[in-house]
């Protein structure tokens, strides 16, 4: 009869490990150390390939620099290349908040890959003495280079899915600016009418806006490429051939497909967590512009009657309980809130990174959990808002044409011809007579119609006046 | 042959729900707009009760005041209790991040009480002209009332599991402060060296500390005992009885243990969100806390050479997949993140405040998810501090000894005897030399062996002089 | 001929300074230590008197002791006197952003009154041997009890002050609410038309709701009446009579008419900001709140044409620089932007408070710095919100009446008389056609004119219905 | 006899300001609206050179393009220099906290350069006639796009000063990394002893840290050189000549050179501040950073006894009012604290940018004053650092040396040569008993004396091994 249980050894002393668990007494002292959110690493997918790359390109620099032999570097391999493929995942059980600088994301993996090649090797799990976590599968590596090029190369693959959703309600949003290059209305400064655009224009800009956070997001995406693997320790790269720190990333590059290099100066680039800090505070400015312009669709859909009334979301949703008819802008909502946690996720991570003590940031998990919560979040943000809202936006165009039509902001676009005091009394005038702009400047004469006509004219009111 | 779906209505028309499914089509909704971050409002337990207690009091209130038949009322009442019990938690989807103000939330909760009430009557699910999700459960009601309220009780709840978790680390401080009362330290301010104290006030403090955070988290915890319920759309009470408000609240305090108070304005109540955000603050104050008692363990435990080395916390786990032998503060360490993340909650609770407009606040759910989330892991943490490190915490007697009798810091204590200016003598030369106070005192003759012997005593070291 | 500068000496050395300044040369060295701001700690007119107040109160005790003559303790409680009349505010240098925990401040006030003293006694400035800054000022009082008991008792006058201004805006609040109570209006949810309330309901909103904050924040400063004088150097209270403690807390008491109590445990109360952290807590709410209420004035202002145009704020500038007749939202604004302020320094205390170390937190002076600006910037800012726009504040009557006389949201108040399906149909209609819901209610004889009437009647649409 | 006021006029009514007031009404409405931080503009002397700079630049383009003559454009343009050389700031008297957007920062700037051009062409200051602050001075300007185009070059001109702080203290530190590099000292990961480095990497570290901040800090001011001049009110360039964005912005990249570009679409550009966001985000970065180096350099000297004590910082001031001898680092605290403002500043920024709403982000004026304090601070706090801190060092080599003698860490170099389990037991033998690993060794014969010596080099340690 087989036992449920195999034993296993650490510095502390022996445990017992489930007989068919791939994770080992490492992991086992993990999830009693931190039983604290109940969700583990394992849903970070991108996590768990990325821990599996970096395991496999160790072991191919350490089988080029003659330090493992072929048999344990292949059945190495071959195991990462399993969880690449995306399985095992559920053995990476250790909670996503953790203490120890990553150590036990990084000794769970070993275990995993260790016990899933030797399981390829024809050997029962846990036996160590022929394919070893620390020596074979850890070997010429340290938590402390590991975990954070691991976290860099995870963050580059979320990354890319949220540039992809950023390009796609960039796109969206580029549509409507077409679809809406037509429709005049009044501009607002400081929730005040101003002067006329189109809504093509305002439109515009959140395509514009989202595409300079595309740029952003791609020049900090840059600074994370940079890896201290080889550093070990402390960033000395004590233990580590001379040639292993540029061999292993040329190697993990080669893997990955994302050009990573070597820090310049391995012991900074091990204790330093500036990129993350650059890159939350990116994706902080995506989600303020998100939220701004969610804002903004919440305010020119408010009414239906009593609002600014410009503009018409899809209807995705009864929005009361108690009130018949009512309906909510319930994407954008959803937005804003996404974008709250993401700065709220910055400051997490701007703690985190002030707390880092010497040679280590012991809190690089936060970091991570942090970072891959915003980065997955603003992505989901980003692809309902496409597909829930900003694809069937509808404008109301009597109103607004309506509403131009009676602005007693035209007046400002009068300035140039009947100078600044008239405008004055023009707008005020209209104000308070409920008279149009073109009324009361005809009634006294201050232009002439035709004149008066062009000067009106959406062309002129949109744009700077030609030569 | 039994069909796999129902169909269901709604304002924006017809879908099919599965056949099996407690939950509706106002549900299946929310799930398709808001597929955020994959956790289900269903994992949080506390909220799940806290909305049957809700709607089982406001169906006890509706019968009592004769809108709502016995028969009804019953059906829905055991539903409640049903899931008061723990039952059909997986039935509430919703993704714990959503727009909408809650609505999708409430609906859920109507639906699937709904549909359990009309098993219990024997009826199929969906057959809503038998009881209605909205007509009968929601009555009286409507989300901007149902959740705060519900969010207010589910909070109180989680809140005396943090409170639990509080006091047990309290009491383990308190055992330590006993545990190491003899034993004399050097204090510090600054990160210099100071004047004596005993390792047990040192630990004495760290209990005072929790102990008032206790304190003021059950003073927050009396502000969101305040509940709108009543309030309906917008505070106004529309569609209520004059007597429904305070007869729910009755009830509702009575079914749930917790003594709840309708608030004095309806209007206000219902969008003022000032008792989550200084619960927050109060959270993120104990956060401050833990966080520093943290840091104070983990550097009075540094070393084990090079450091302070003043105390051992319990080994947990090897620290090092690289250096051996290696043991880290990986308790502290978990511990701090968690204080980041509460923090960092913090900020999201104060922006999704600041964000409310008019006579509601929209962002509520991601007040409830930053809360949930802080009170959780706050309670993780202060468990596994108390259990994996601060019973198991040793002293290093002989260490603190030796340093005590060699600082430079015990000259302060001869001010009142010898005079600042020679104290300060003794301070410099003490350090230069490596002689000790005593030595260097006696040396100049500028007091005598039992005068010296008296003031540095331990007790006259570490507390005022008797007069 | 008189030398303009005198010579002084410390633990580093000689240095001159000013021949007529009051302060010494410890505050010479924070000036050259800590060049930052440019601001000096006299401008906090509230901590130089408490200042003041603290060592007159520890100069009184030491008297009453024993440990201190009747003719230095005259002169020091005089010198006391003149500062907390305004006097010698000037000579308060040191930058408001210091290192060391406070030490600075301390120094600067220790030889401010030494000085003043030493004139008082008809000695030249500098003739410390007849009373000296540390041996007589600062007797039996370190920095660590010094300073954060001055910052206490300065926090509580400043925040008197804002209590006041709170309070004032507060009334003004609740005098535009009884001003408009009979104005009917359309109430609005997730910015979208809801159901009717007053004007005034809306307006007393914003009066509770300040109302609250006061009492919030009154609870808060209770909490900072807790000193810790009598600690000295990390809370043993070394070096001072057993009876100290209690005697100098209550003549500060008396001098200061603030109701101030010993800490419990001097040495936690030495270490422990959280106090601090929670009034900035508290300060944050109360941004929060006059933050959402100054975006509600706004929303319910913009227009005058294409925006709510609810109300009016009172005109206080030309709005633009190159539109005419504009007109903006400025005093709201303002506030607004106090709020964020707050907020951020907020997010300061938290990290000055965690980062504190053992026996001391060393980064008080930028807690300090952090909560008189939030303050004093709350006072401001209500002051100029009251003032400069509230009490000025118009309703846009005729358009709120029509617009609850159109409103499609009036449906919802049908509910329980044509039941939910009926009213969906009408509001949906009301918005399809533009015709009223009391058109499209008496077209179908849904209701009597005389039942309908009784039904949208203001006291009926705007308060729970009578049994 | 000359009055002492005259008499101005707009929008509201008519006021008098003093007479010899180069500011005009507009000014006087501001001051009277925000009376909140009684610091003023002025204050800022990049910001009021920033403006004179955009105004004489303008004033040129309308000369260019025919819309201001040569008399009235050189008036302008010498009031300008004389502003841009130092004369006037006291006449900028709006607070630094104010509603409107900025508006009234501009409209000072309009008042006074008028008036001094007025001066300058002989006429009494308010004869706006002749040359008018709006008509004239604004020409074909807005507050919206002169405002946010002054701050970014103000903010240019800020970040140099800081830069170069930044760059002294990279290379103090660097100097400090050469005179220490020959010094072995044990390493630390999580407060405990991990493996041996040198003090010279460790500061070299700090130089590398600070080297990259520099690079960060670069290329977040070249997204502040894209400006919107041209777009006036909501970037539409309504009122302006076609010509007059390229053209005005080619001349103030002249006259201020700093090579600024228009930004592609005047719209956005006109309502997004991501770039400061993005700004205050490095800011807040290189605080962190600042913050990390000050915390290490603390926790290094801490003691002098009972501590790391591996390095003293220089002696700045007496530490303690009651212990004598006592020293702090008070610098590096002081640095702490500003970085505690800056991560606070941030949050005041995120809130301001969020809060933008439509065409334009009302809260810019809290956005200035929260970049331009923490950069002045940062500044100030490297300088301060530099000189008053790093280049005082000097290191504790003694203890270094017999740390890194007796350290059990050593045994993490022994690993490829006598197995990890070997390794092991070294390590905990040498922590029990107090021998060195070397002793160890040797007693078991483990390695020769010779081989040994090798492993344990420094340049084996602190380095790769060669192949």
């Amino acid at each position: 009869m087989t036992s449920a249980f195999r034993r296993e050894h650490d510095l502390l002393g022996d445990r017992d490990v489930p007989a068919d668990a791939y994770w080992g007494i490492h992991t086992l002292r993990a999830r009693e150390n931190y039983p604290i959110t109940g969700r583990s690493i394992g849903s970070y997918s991108h996590l768990i390939v990325a821990l599996a790359l970096v395991k496999r390109a160790a072991a191919e620099a350490n089988r080029q620099l003659g330090d493992l032999d072929d048999r344990r570097a292949d059945a190495i391999a071959q195991a990462c290349r399993d969880i690449e493929g995306g399985a095992l995942h559920d053995q990476f059980v250790v909670d996503v908040i953790q203490g120890g600088a990553g150590t036990s994301t990084n000794m769970n993996a070993n275990e995993v890959i260790a016990n899933r090649a030797l399981e390829r090797l024809g050997q029962p799990l846990g036996a160590y003495a022929e394919l070893h976590p620390l020596n074979h599968v850890n070997m010429a590596q340290s938590t402390n280079d590991v975990y954070p090029t691991t976290l860099k190369l995870a963050l580059t693959f979320a990354i890319e899915e949220l540039l992809d959703a950023m390009r796609t309600l960039q796109q969206d949003f580029a549509a409507k600016a077409d679809e809406f290059s037509d429709i005049l209305k009044m501009g607002r400064t400081q929730l005040q009418d101003a002067v006329p655009m189109t809504l093509g224009q305002e439109f515009r800009t959140y395509a514009v806006m989202i595409g300079e956070d595309v740029e952003r997001l791609r020049e900090a995406t840059a600074l994370i490429r940079e890896i201290n693997l080889g550093a070990t320790a402390i960033g000395t790269g004590i233990n580590t051939n001379i040639r292993y720190s540029r061999l292993v990333t040329d190697i993990l590059a080669d893997l990955s497909g994302v050009p990573l290099v070597p820090a310049d100066n391995l012991i900074e680039a091990t204790q330093d967590t500036g990129a993350f800090v650059q890159l939350s505070g990116v994706l902080k400015r995506v989600a303020c512009k998100l939220s701004k312009v969610c804002n903004d669709l919440r305010l020119l859909s408010s009414g239906p009657q009593a609002g600014f009334g410009e503009i018409f979301l899809p209807e995705r949703a009864a929005g009361s309980s108690i009130m018949p008819g009512k309906v909510n802008p319930i994407i954008p909502e959803v937005v804003n809130q996404i974008a709250f946690e993401v700065i709220g996720n910055d400051m997490t991570v701007t703690m985190a990174s002030e707390a880092g003590q010497l040679q280590l940031n012991a809190f690089e998990p936060i970091i991570a959990h942090s970072l891959f919560k915003s980065i997955e979040h603003l992505a989901a943000g980003c692809r309902t808002l496409s597909a829930n809202c900003v694809r069937g936006i509808e404008a109301n165009r009597a109103l607004l044409a309506e509403r131009v039509r009676t602005s007693a902001g035209l007046a400002t676009a009068l300035n140039p011809y009947i100078g600044y005091e008239n405008a004055t009394w023009v707008a005020r005038e209209a104000l308070r007579t409920g008279k149009t702009v073109s009324e009361l400047v005809l009634s006294r004469n201050l232009m002439t119609e035709s004149a008066l006509a062009k000067v009106l004219s959406p062309e002129v009111l949109t744009a700077p006046r030609a030569v």
